[in-house]
């Protein structure tokens, strides 16, 4: 194990990545850098700094990733309505390209020869990271301690830390929490616990991020959302920075119970789990991002945007975010959003979001053809009789020749 | 136009259909058989028989299709977790197929040589009757007037009431609304009036079937739901037929305001057009479903219906319901469903429905292998290495010969 | 019929089209300017020109189209592998574009109000024509003869040449093939004739590009084929423009006896027709271009591209080369391709090609990793264990649980 | 490792699993019990007998599953017209999984707990081995030498022989080959040697099943062959066994040049390897299957098969053949295949097979409807103004509205 001299480790100052700056440290006798990033988890970074350099870590990293986070992942990934298993909005996996990336970048910099990182081994979180790393960096090694070691619970990680005098901040609200949490801009999760039981359900405490529907408000708040080329650019004719703008939209979300989900999801690694999550500004911008497109997008651009757009959302939940098949399906979804422009009107309450109103310069909605009333020959109602016979054509042929369908 | 000898109309005894069969008997000379279908609509249809009567109709049809309905149609389509562009759960276009089918069986029975329906030029019910007709019966005519008559206002509908001497009930509720509506077991939709501007927002009192989700009880609902082979069978442990089940789902739903939605949507012929649907059941059926299917079904068959789905929702959509390309994705979809039986249970309010919890004994939740704590053993951490490595083969030899991701 | 001034026909200077002229003028009283392309039909163009003026034709274009067609049209369809019905190569189906696009630049140029076409209303033609002029100019009208004459026959149109003095050269050799046939610089096809009845081989003499597989050489001949970015850009070595380049294979192939195809195909207006088919340049290219790919592509990206090409295929087929769907899939093809750069040997012999060597600057085949020899550890075989422990933990849980796949 | 009692060896009788046998007794000390399957690779299964008892085994399977492979494997997947990555027919992927199941079968007939295989660790077979007999027996073990052991050279093994006592016939024609081959009765491949440079051609007295083209017959022979639900069932109206049919195809492909290919793909594992392939009965199976096809399927029948095939290859070669997701898949594949009767003329000619004709009680072929001559108004060609204009609606009005598409 001695051919590791130095390594990243993605750092967020907690119990678990304290410990492994320590056991890198012990077990590989190599140098540690550690690597602390704001992407919105609502916790200070700064304070890792203390940490590190009490776990006497001399290259340390601590990074505002959120606007690049929102810009540059987060926004991309929703230009194609993405949804993982019908209902799950990938807040954590989309966050993990993004952190693979600075592990590269600062292993590059730094001259290390290897990345490490707290995920456990039965989780998708390692998939993602050292999928992206090993893209980035094919040469790069790769230290996953939970994989390694037999800390495998919290009691031997503290006798770890005795042992090893880590100094741990056991006040920590985070901490004491029963369920396993991760955050960022776009969303808190949830796992473990009584989750594990998956006809338990959630406890009111547990939700961080929104009041629950019955404590919203009663009256419903109204917004307009504008949009340009596919991402949202204003709130209320304000316009704001990508993480500016979904931190408003998390909090118009949180405050109106919005985006609250509660699933079994299927990991890559095999095996099915129970999440929790909040998602309350993805949520009202999926429904915001549907409504300007169906003004906006040709038919057959938007169906083919759906029938690409579960491939889509598993190359991001498995960690392809970093490969060519992602870049060649962001490629089709590009193209079709530089006409998907104008503003959304939407009505947030109690727990749900919905689309009242929406207009565009680039809307394809045609009111003279679209409507009940005398159309003065805009659309010729006999062009559809020739429409109907050729397309049943095949079908007429085949029952004149037996076919049953019934 | 003397070639029509007799021609079975989809009757609803309202003022249009009801011109048609004058019209009908005067443009065709031919004899006109009525066919009026209890699917849910939520009108009486034995007034109908009256009305066919009093218009000189000898053979007069009336059906209570509601069961087979929901079991042969509804049901199958939601094994699919069908939604179309997104949103819409299709509850005008799965109707269709079955009237359509209705239509063919009477004429076959009465010898008739056309169908006829009130459908327009340019909406998509006219193509699925249509293709459903050529596709079960291929020498079958169909005459559809609103294609072919110059009475393209409810003034000049109502003139030829007067001149022919057409009774009809001026009183109709329903008759007075500014929305062309439609209405079946499933759903109640709206179109036409305001709605024609995409930017306004639907007056409160348009909808019907449920209440706001402001005025719905402050308290949630808890419902159980049991699913056998991928169709729900019992709430709350009672076992119920089909038609009744959607029915006490569309009262649950409706009365905690769920299940209302607007969009903006494609139609088949070629335009956009706005529409408001209220389907209480149905978006409670929904997420029941996903919610069953997320504890029972195999991740790969998921991903694949998934895959699968917007394809099968055009197809119903479109107004192909009837025809081989729909029973082979119906086949691979019904081969996915033998597995799919437990319960969920369901958090009904204020307009939102929520799985707080999911059983079966089919599961393949792992309790043993998802744990966070100690699984002794029954998941190997150490797997993960290799299944990363070879996942990123590929990616590791295209980085090293110089290929560029970011 | 009076509201034409003008119309651009596109005019091959056959009995046909010839006809259509004197008919737009004497039923529509209006202009005709006539468009005649060389698209490589292997027919002199220049001809059209005196035919055109003797029937009184004012404005004459007369264009080589024949780089365009192969570098913006052809080149690109290959990029995709493209293949209709898992066979057909769509030679017609591509050309129908850039004529729809010349035609509407001409009526934009001469102020014409309307395009006109010598394909029958039963064909994909029409429709390739047709959507193409919609989706580029939406006013223009479109005017089909044979969809509105009653000319349908050669008698009939033979008569009205005699009838209206037109003057035809009823010595052309094409002219008396039984077949209907079309050529281009992809292909040359047959229809009608006795090909009508599918179990009926085709006549030897019928094919006029290729000798018979039994007459090609007794050697091989050996090539080798240079691709950039996906296309190919030279033969042997030797740079040539993409229509010499085409041409060359062209003859290469049919000396070889390569490229002929008898098929049964579903057209898009709901008919299913017999087809033969000579593409001998066409086809060495598919073969080539897969094999270029074969060592360039990534696995995911290959396969996502053979995912799309049938949909991609029938886009072209059914005339939607004009469409925002077919950009965005183009899209996506064209990023994947930057890397499709290298030579292909491939061995012709006697109606087969095949693909013998492959090189590029750009490979990732890995010998070191492919071998079956030591590798000196560039591969972990031990790595293959997690990798199917993990991909089979699903499929374990499953049979676990009872789950039967037998 | 003294946990294994009984393992089950995939046993050729060949060098490499003959000291599989010795190496399993020695390191696991546990009984091995042999299975030996004649899947038609041409040669003689009877002598592993012998070999197995020298090497002390006592429980001894030889069977003869040809039958069985052809019909419940190799027909299935030619169902689909299965090609993997467009050319590679799946002649090795589709004889594991029979392998697989036959190896969990005698497991569970002689209380084996383990069983064992001769495929390396950089392969597709290891995975299409181990996922068939995880999916069918989730707790059986799987032995793996080549990931295990360190004799990794054709040296070491014949040492490992001579210590050990191990009789090997070193006169074998096949070990002298430089080439790793695998054959069935639907193939035969070729790995390793020179073909692990891309750019080498094959030699040609590699080939072992197919003359030359160049050697093959000067004269055609056409064949018919007869379909029933999508299986062959006759060739020349002789009604054979499946096996006994694929046989007889494959002499008739062999003796005509047909069948061979050169490909670089891309295996599960992440690597790119050439392999070589001689499928003759395989090839002209498919192409008749697509031909008689052509004539019975409906188009988007056919379509939709299509779009799923390049997934359901991937299945196939990545060794989910036991998978829902497959059964999924086949359920629809099949669904398609009732209406697939009927003969297909072949012409087999040095290297190329053509269908020439086609022919079916249940054909969809319309000739009424196709001519070219007077339908006598079988196709009402009037019908297609209408198909175009409503097709082509929504390009008409993203142009009115200032779309560009060139």
């Amino acid at each position: 194990m001695s051919d590791i001299n130095k390594v990243v480790l993605a750092y967020s100052g907690g119990l678990d990545t304290s410990v492994i700056v320590r056991w890198l440290q012990d077990t590989y006798g190599c140098e540690v850098v550690t690597f602390t990033a704001d992407i919105g988890q609502g916790e200070e970074v700064e304070p890792a700094r203390a940490k590190a350099e009490a776990l006497g870590v001399k290259e340390i990293y601590i990074d505002d990733l959120r606007e690049e986070f929102v810009r540059d992942y987060v926004f991309p990934m929703f230009r194609a309505n993405t949804i993982y298993e019908g209902e799950y909005l990938l807040g954590t996996s989309i966050a993990r390209p993004l952190i693979a990336k600075r592990l590269i970048e600062i292993a590059n910099e730094t001259g290390a020869d290897a990345i490490s990182h707290g995920a456990t081994g039965k989780g998708n979180d390692q998939v993602r990271f050292e999928l992206g790393a090993y893209a980035l960096k094919p040469g790069i090694k790769v230290i996953a301690p939970w994989r390694e070691w037999d800390l495998n619970s919290r009691e031997k990680l503290m006798q770890y830390c005795e042992q090893h005098k880590i100094p741990v901040d056991f006040s920590s609200s985070k901490k004491k929490s029963p369920y396993s949490m991760d955050a960022n801009l776009l969303h808190i999760s949830y796992e473990g616990g009584v989750l594990e039981e998956p006809w338990a359900e959630a406890e009111e405490d547990m939700w961080r991020w929104s009041v629950s529907p019955e404590a919203a408000p009663d009256k419903p708040t109204y917004i307009t959302l504008t949009f340009e080329h596919g991402d949202p650019v204003a709130i209320d004719g304000e316009r704001l920075s990508p993480a500016t703008l979904l931190e408003r939209l998390n909090k118009l979300g949180g405050a109106n119970g919005i985006g609250r989900l509660d699933i079994v999801e299927n990991r890559y690694v095999g095996m099915k789990s129970r999440g929790c999550y909040e998602t309350p500004g993805g949520t009202i911008l999926l429904k915001a991002h549907r409504a300007i497109e169906s003004i906006t997008l040709d038919r057959e651009v938007a169906h083919l945007k759906d029938e690409l757009m579960p491939r889509y959302a598993q190359l991001i939940y498995n960690g392809y975010w970093w490969s060519p098949e992602r870049r060649m399906l962001q490629a089709a979804i590009d193209e079709s959003q530089h006409v998907v422009n104008g503003e959304v009107r939407l009505k947030l309450y109690k727990g749900s979001v919905s689309a009242v109103g929406r207009r565009s310069p680039d809307s394809l909605f045609d009111e003279r053809i679209a409507t009940f009333e005398d159309d003065a020959g805009a659309y010729d109602q006999k062009d559809a009789e020739g429409f109907i016979k050729l397309n049943a054509l095949r079908l007429r042929i085949a029952a004149g020749k037996g076919r049953e369908l019934t």
